[in-house]
């Protein structure tokens, strides 16, 4: 230890020499330092302007407003950080903002990741993109948030290519430097010495900065969502089962395919129309192929009378044939996609052109929603950074914010007719908790996928680990099982052709959970609520858990904290289960597999499908046949399932009974939420919470309780029955 | 067609309102135009400066003088594109530059590749850093030079991360728009509409940009070459056989490794010495560790009468336990690397003060060169962008320029005492051709280290194919053969410990290719000299081979010229064959391949090892059996090889016999250059250039002439026997 030692003190002294030497050596050297002062702008968010902000915010594209008394609900609380310890100078023209980071940190967030969700240790440039195979940045939604494990969130709300240095640029200055080691013989030599500190390089003049209070984790995320303006609440019929069908297909095959559906007893409540519903596409015309689609009302009306909405794929790229041409060329950038221009979505020209001729063609009509595509990358198709826009934005801002505004540009002629839509889009960023669009992409993996489900949680994105095809029955119904427990059930068939029932040995197992994902609705919809007026997201990490920590140290040459009190202790980084709702803990299977592990947070945990108790706070291996995706239930959770079947969630006023499942050994209950389930009429106090109450008789048994008026209206359930789960 | 051609119309009518509206709409997003005033600075090379140059830049660091007389043996030529259609633009703070490029035009270069050779529809963000398993511009020497197959070439020297949109990018103001396609039903549409100009994004105040004229592609890469100082001529030990051994070897184990390469005839002429021979490692001190190595001079010496020189591994980042630290310490970067402090490279003292200790502790000693490892990246382990260094630099021009910079600092030693050096660097940038280094990396795939082989040739830098170790015996062979027609032959077994013999039932094939390397000094001897002399790479991707010409439609959509002028016509890209030196074709086998197809440029070729006919510009199969790598000979060429078997190249003055081979069925010649193989008399003239003849004779059979004197000396070879090795 005597050489251990001895180099230590010779890094100390010696730093102190750089520093000193440095300054002397070269004025031009010492970075600027900017002043960051902070206020508190709503309950536990603290905002700051380091240098000259650009006019252009992530936070502004989005649009969402504070929902201040919401974050009052979540409670007042101190600064969570070290002010002092919050730096932004000036480097090289740009901004650089450092944060300060504990040992034992562990970090989330930074971008929709598909391999890891832990981030203590990695650098990632934040840039909208496909994702390529790597988490480096490059993302459909790279937003620029990150939560900490010990209780906090920050924002770098900027329209530009971030870089995060989260945890690993190593600072002479460093106030807990990491110890030198020899590689040659030193066993706990690291190759990754621990930061301090969390860097971001901003290459801009300025940006707007956000703190995010906890006191844990998921609370700074809800104050993230809230300050966002809360999450979006779908339309029901967003939360029952969306099928893509395939690019050419004409209005009477449509028909035909939801007949299939309805007839062999699959639910069905949108279907999606791919490029061919356009007259052409890649650029798009935004107007209806009168070949495939003679008739677009009849075709639509055809579709109400199915109980089914309709969702149109599009690009923003417009062709030069396409009627909006002539009111958006003027107002496009300088580069075209796929020869379609590019339109300025931030100019209030271009928002009017395209509300006034989606509403007439589309919404009017009875279009329900859209699925945005291409809004991420690659860079060879899309504009380069340096195009140019008539707003002023360079290519890099629009490429930050263009999903964003265009989500956005959507929504105005929904609301003008007092309908919520629910759509997909191919990228997003920050503040889009409140717009009705679920990510997906074009990748294929189904663990990805999960873990992808799992990271959209942290930064405020919904996501959807849609199915296309496969390769054997199994994979088909280990990802049918796995897409009826997301924000979005989707079957996108727009190149394979494929349905519910494309493999006959799974179908029905197929049809039971495509059923499942319809009796669903009531806890989902609840689960959303709770999204909106609580800032909780619908998907969860298991790290966002209260009660759930997998200690393990994970980098290589980690160490006892005795030894190195600065070496990164990470936790297991569990990326292959998630919690959807409050009380629900899904846990996928790929395919190959018999058997995987789950690890259940702090508390007692007790089987979906037959209430039996399967283990508290420990690992469990689970085999449950193709039957089932396993699904874990808290003790005391209270589930509102649908009773019946269903081949759509209930229309407005559809009579609906609701079974109140009962799980574990302990009282709990539920907030049931329900609204009219299409409009805004919530925003306007036309909605109901209703407590589902269990509590322990004299007896000692447990008994569900006849439920409470609901505390407002619309509620539309006609009656509610309890089931306890769990045998005594 | 009608639709198709009323299309046309419409777009490009609408493509002036574009630009007419977007003036009115606002004039912030006119772009700033820069004056771009062209000097011919050199024949052929022509330089302009765009807006306002940095202080650093790649040429500068790199430090090669022009080769001005040189220059002139290539020719005069006009200046290859039109000065016109060449535009600088101030943009979003950055420089933009444009670029003609024409529809049929294929473009090469931009940094070192593993995947493809064709960079016309690509977009590159060149970045120094490891090749993490895709092309994307972040590669070990990310040069910003590009040639065309039109026969010039275009250098951005600026040292920072340049984005380059290779055909990629499409104006609205296009002067050859793409034609609007419709993707439903259209077959033709294609995913990557062709673009009629090169975009280059450079974020800074400005740069420095050349064109090179041709007038074959060739050419513009040999004027490239001569205007950075000429290629490296390496000593002739650098071309024998390099073996790293295991990274705690002691000098006894070494020795003993030595002493095995001798007694089993394996060919050797350097030891390399990974981190174990300092004190300590990663960071480094730069002084022997004395227990595995008590006394370096004796450990020299005994290698010295092995005739084996020592290669010492390195990184650049230094230990607070180290004598350089206190020196270095005041003079580096605000951040460490893996705990050692990273020196600016760029001050004169950071260069005085490793120039004394390293020749005092290493060149004085008899080391011979170096390997410097991980100047490349990852980003979680070098320095983040925004450190800053004593000299001003910003953590990304350091990043750029950090290997150019370092690689030039260890030259003075060696100079010094008028010895030539050559080893191994992790990184590098434009302007590398006359430094004595050979790039590796850590990735292994032997198919991208001969397509690596390939790419390097377009940007003046050496790669070599390194062995480490092998699943296989014939992968190990397969992988030997290859590295045997490398600019380095190595084996780097500084983690498995292999051995030429390691793999028993190829090891005598084995050493005979490495015997066969030592053979064929004089003729890559050479090769290098036509580097040095004349800017001609030693290895060269087929695409800059005379008569070599394999078109074939390769981007997804492309059509008949006919049909569309501006479709991309990608050549076929043949990355899996080489050419080395003037004469040889080198077709490696990868592992499971007991037969391959081989381009065959125009012309009649032989078979190396038969002189065989084997084909005229046309595709063959070749099935060589494990014996062999395919190697073929052009009509006509002479090859020098030495005759008999050598353990490594011969040492100055060592008497040397010549075995002067004809392959084919023309006369031919070949220029030998010879000088003393290790100082810089070569740039003193003291060098000679031996004309080596076959001529027809009046029968009408081919004749080898005896040589004429050398035109200089020193000339080391003893006799020169012709041997004809197309059987007649």
């Amino acid at each position: 230890m005597t050489t251990t030692i001895r180099s230590v003190v010779l890094f100390l002294g010696a730093v102190g020499a750089v520093s000193a030497g440095a300054r002397s050596a070269s004025a031009q050297r010492a970075p600027r330092e900017l002043a960051l002062a902070w206020s508190e702008v709503a309950p536990g968010v603290w905002r700051a302007t380091a240098g000259s902000p650009e006019r252009v915010s992530l936070l502004g594209t989005a649009g969402g407003s504070p929902q201040r008394d919401a974050l009052a609900r979540v409670g007042s609380a101190s600064f969570p950080l070290s002010r002092r310890e919050i730096v932004a100078q000036r480097v090289d023209g740009k901004l650089v903002l450092r944060f300060p980071l504990g040992a034992r940190e562990q970090l989330y967030g930074l971008g929709l990741g598909f391999r890891a969700l832990q981030q203590r240790g990695t650098v990632k440039e934040l840039h909208v993109d496909h994702y390529g195979g790597s988490d480096n940045g490059r993302t459909h939604a790279p937003v620029p948030f990150y939560v900490s494990s010990a209780g906090y969130g920050v924002l770098i709300d900027v329209a530009r290519y971030v870089t995060v240095y989260a945890g690993t640029a190593v600072r002479t200055d460093s106030r807990h430097p990491p110890e030198v080691r020899d590689r040659n013989l030193d066993k706990r030599w690291s190759a990754q010495p621990t930061s301090d500190a969390v860097e971001v390089l901003v290459p801009a003049s300025g940006a707007t900065v956000y703190v995010f209070a906890g006191p844990t984790p998921l609370d700074a995320v809800r104050r993230y969502n809230l300050y966002s303006g809360g999450g979006v609440l779908p339309p029901k019929w967003g939360l029952g089962f969306l099928h893509r069908v395939p690019t050419l297909f004409t209005a009477q095959q449509a028909a035909d395919e939801v007949a299939q559906f309805a007839s062999r007893g699959y639910p069905l409540d949108v279907l999606g129309l791919e490029p061919g519903w356009q007259s052409a596409s890649y650029p798009g015309t935004f107007v209806w192929d009168r070949t495939r689609f003679p008739d677009p009302d009849a075709f639509l009306a055809t579709m109400k009378r199915a109980g089914v909405r309709v969702n149109l794929w599009m690009n923003p790229y417009v062709a030069p044939s396409s009627p909006l041409f002539a009111a958006l060329a003027p107002r496009s950038g300088s580069h075209t996609v796929w020869t379609g221009i590019v339109p300025d979505f931030t100019l209030p020209a271009v928002r009017a052109a395209v509300l006034e001729h989606f509403d007439r063609e589309l919404v009017r009509r009875g279009v329900s929603g859209y699925k945005l595509d291409e809004v991420d990358g690659y860079d060879r198709w899309l504009w380069p950074d340096h195009a140019t826009f008539p707003s002023g934005l360079s290519g890099e801002q629009m490429r930050q914010i263009y999903a964003l505004a265009i989500q956005r540009a959507t929504l105005d002629a929904f609301r003008a007719r007092d309908q919520r839509t629910y759509g997909l889009v191919r990228a997003s960023n920050a503040g889009a908790a409140p717009l009705p669009y679920v990510l997906y992409n074009d990748s294929y993996s189904h663990q990805e996928f999960i873990t992808a489900l799992a990271s959209s949680g942290f930064i405020g994105v919904l996501w959807t680990p849609e199915v296309r095809s496969s390769r054997t029955s199994e994979e088909w119904l280990r990802r049918m099982q796995s897409v009826c427990f997301s924000p979005l059930a989707m079957l996108n068939a727009w190149s394979d052709g494929t349905e519910p029932w494309s493999f006959p040995d799974v179908a029905d197992r197929v049809r039971d959970v495509m059923r499942l994902r319809i009796r669903l609705l009531p806890y989902l919809y609840s689960a959303f609520a709770r999204y909106h007026f609580d800032g909780v997201p619908p998907v969860r990490a298991m790290a966002l858990e209260p009660g759930f920590r997998v200690e393990q140290p994970a980098m290589p040459g980690a160490v006892s904290s005795t030894d190195n009190p600065y070496a990164v202790a990470t936790q297991r980084d569990v990326r292959d289960q998630f919690m959807l709702g409050d009380a629900l803990l899904v846990a996928p299977m790929f395919t190959g597999d018999t058997a995987r592990s789950v690890v259940l947070p702090g508390g007692r945990w007790y089987d979906f499908y037959t209430g039996a108790f399967v283990g508290a706070g420990e690992v469990i291996t689970v085999k449950p046949g193709l039957d089932r995706i396993p699904v874990f239930v808290r003790d005391g959770a209270v589930v509102p399932l649908l009773a019946g079947d269903w081949l759509h969630v209930p229309a407005p006023g559809e009579p609906a009974d609701l079974e109140l499942r009962h799980y574990g050994a302990e009282p709990g209950s539920f907030r049931l939420y329900d609204d009219d389930g299409t409009t805004f009429g919530y925003e306007r106090g036309e909605l109901s919470w209703t407590p589902l109450v269990v509590s322990r008789a004299a007896d000692g048994t447990l008994r569900g309780e006849t439920p409470a008026p609901p505390s407002g209206k619309p509620f539309g359930y006609r009656t509610l029955t309890w089931r306890m789960m769990t045998p005594r």
